[in-house]
């Protein structure tokens, strides 16, 4: 049978349509995710960042010595070329961070452009956590923040983000967002490198192509957009109020709804934990948290619409002490191992992704000289 | 119905899926290609450059008015941010051109972020014949080629790709080559840009993501490596020893072979015509024409293959003096047009293009310690 002869009709936004078999990960209407056959609660329970990322990238968890040689890999590929510096100070202090990161990601692809897949995507994965720590930075004209020496991935992105000491629950919280921002099966800037990648264009314009999509406010921002809601209602005894409004007004309630989770987003549930155990060991003042419990329980009722991950990760990464227009870029940082496990998936078996469409203007117009006009 | 109760399977490469219904253009199996409406051959023997491009953009063909105004617009945007030069300079002499120019279409997405979409759109289209015509010399440290005044879109681009001044004949060729590559439905580029498009990402970031998927040697570089392959055999008697040595070695032949046209490429059909012209206007050897011809004839015989548009275009622009490595960037720089009206086309009625994929992996495994692996 020809391409053109296969029955189907235009399915806007490929909503249902399967492009792949996939071994990654699996979100389900139920509530459940898995990494690599992995429940994320066994996950969150239990591992490193770095251990979850060799996980989704390689099927398996690794042993001691595939750890330490990936830990190792990574630490050692985030050195970056000042070139990339001086050109994202060339951007200027105005530049948005989505912006600033997408236009390094195809520079060092530029600069790195004759190595293997292999050591392109390790590197892609290693300097995109540096990138997210200096997108602000370094267009303002502050020195680069760099990785330490002895620190692991997530804290070493904590303290690049920070530069301050947090204390270790915190850390590992911190550690368990950036797990669950790895990977989430085929969202749409996992779908644009997989389409990419299907060129068989390399890893670094795959991931350009990813930073891409993450500028649309459909896929990119909702973190950042959830964090400044919050700031805007402030007050618990305003939540329900401030939805109402918000209905009138057809405006967006950010951090709620998925695609997928209907009930509830397991992430979003363990980060709301995280987050009342974090403000407990402060001894804080727990608004922050009841303020999100209470928009939680309001939409619950109003609407039957369960928070998703951003919710929740916003409020986690304002406690840090992190600045709200670094929560996309850290989801970049985190997302690109992720990405990267698609390229892998997509290259192994690949066919060019390259859909049809189905053309519906005239086909026999004549031309009209430009004076009959 | 659910999206996940949808009943398709996993559609490798969306091979025969519509993911759009569309008026832009339509390419046959019997050889047919429509812009908007119009046979390609009524376009290739009537109308301008501009006159295209402002066809596919907005659905029917300009009145005088809304040419000039188009034509003027184009060459207003055309001027360059110093800064963009500067961060190709960056990537320095070995840089791939197309990562330059995705890199610095990137970077002017971050410079100019805060104008209207349609804005954007008419400065992307215009600064990438600029950025064509600079993504080898600007790297090589050597001073930028600027549009000049009083010249038309194809014109410009041709005078900064050479330098020199080319009959009028061959300037006509030249538009011919820019309007066959302005649009061709839903190819690989054009779906990536509509993918990015759906995040309601701006119009340089799915540009950006664009050229992305044109690093892939499965879409961007046929044009270069079939003159490559033409520079190799030389000679039109070697044609048909040339052909058997690739089909034993598994060596794909360049130029040859397209997913909608079966029996003929229009726009090859039509090069060909121009090419041959060219030669006999020029008075010259007409060695690269018999050799095309040669190499197209033995390989109908062998395989029932027809040339593309790339395997004619590549010895046009050869004979018009421009250097191989600027045969993809010239592409871009037609087909970002047809992007842009792929961007519109998707935002105007947007769903998230976010297909499904089919999990094939385990469910429940249990996390094993580090010690115990």
């Amino acid at each position: 049978m020809t391409e053109a002869s296969v029955p189907f009709r235009a399915q806007k936004g490929l909503a249902g349509v399967s492009v792949a078999d996939t071994k990654i990960s699996k979100s389900g209407h139920d509530g459940s995710l898995v990494y690599r056959g992995y429940p994320i609660s066994e996950i969150a329970a239990n591992a490193g960042y770095e251990e979850t990322a060799w996980l989704i990238l390689n099927g398996k968890l690794p042993t001691k010595s595939e750890l330490e040689s990936f830990t190792r890999q990574l630490r050692s590929e985030s050195v970056m070329d000042e070139r990339i510096f001086a050109i994202m100070r060339e951007l200027g202090n105005r530049a948005h961070p989505v912006d600033v990161i997408r236009t390094a990601v195809s520079a060092l692809g530029s600069i790195d452009d004759k190595r293997s897949v292999a050591d392109q995507e390790i590197s892609v994965e290693s300097k995109m956590s540096v990138l997210a720590a200096n997108c602000l930075r370094v267009p303002r004209g502050e020195a680069p923040r760099r990785p330490k020496d002895g620190l692991g991935f997530s804290d070493n992105l904590l303290h690049m983000l920070t530069e301050r000491e947090s204390d270790k629950y915190e850390r590992w919280v911190f550690e368990r967002v950036l797990i669950f921002y790895l990977e989430h099966d085929m969202n749409a800037s996992s779908f644009t490198v997989r389409v990419v990648a299907s060129t068989l264009a390399d890893p670094y314009a795959a991931a350009a192509a990813g930073m891409a999509s993450l500028k649309g406010p459909l896929h990119g921002g909702a973190n950042e957009a959830a964090m400044g809601m919050l700031l805007e209602v402030g007050d618990p005894a305003r939540a329900s109020e401030f939805l109402d409004t918000s209905f009138k007004q057809g405006r967006k309630v950010m951090g709620f709804g998925h695609r997928i989770y209907k009930d509830f987003d397991p992430r979003a549930r363990l980060c709301k934990e995280y987050l009342g155990e974090m403000l407990r060991r402060r001894g804080q003042d727990d608004r922050l948290y009841r303020l999100c419990d209470a928009l939680e329980k309001e939409m619950w009722e109003k609407k039957r619409i369960p928070p998703n991950l951003d919710f929740y990760a916003a409020p986690i990464f304002y406690l840090l002490g992190i600045e709200v227009p670094l929560y996309t870029p850290i989801f970049a940082a985190s997302r690109v191992f992720g990405w990267m496990a698609h390229y892998n998936e997509q290259i192994e078996d690949n066919k060019l992704i390259r859909p049809d469409s189905i053309y519906i203007g005239p086909t026999d117009l004549k031309y009209t000289p430009l004076e009959r006009r």
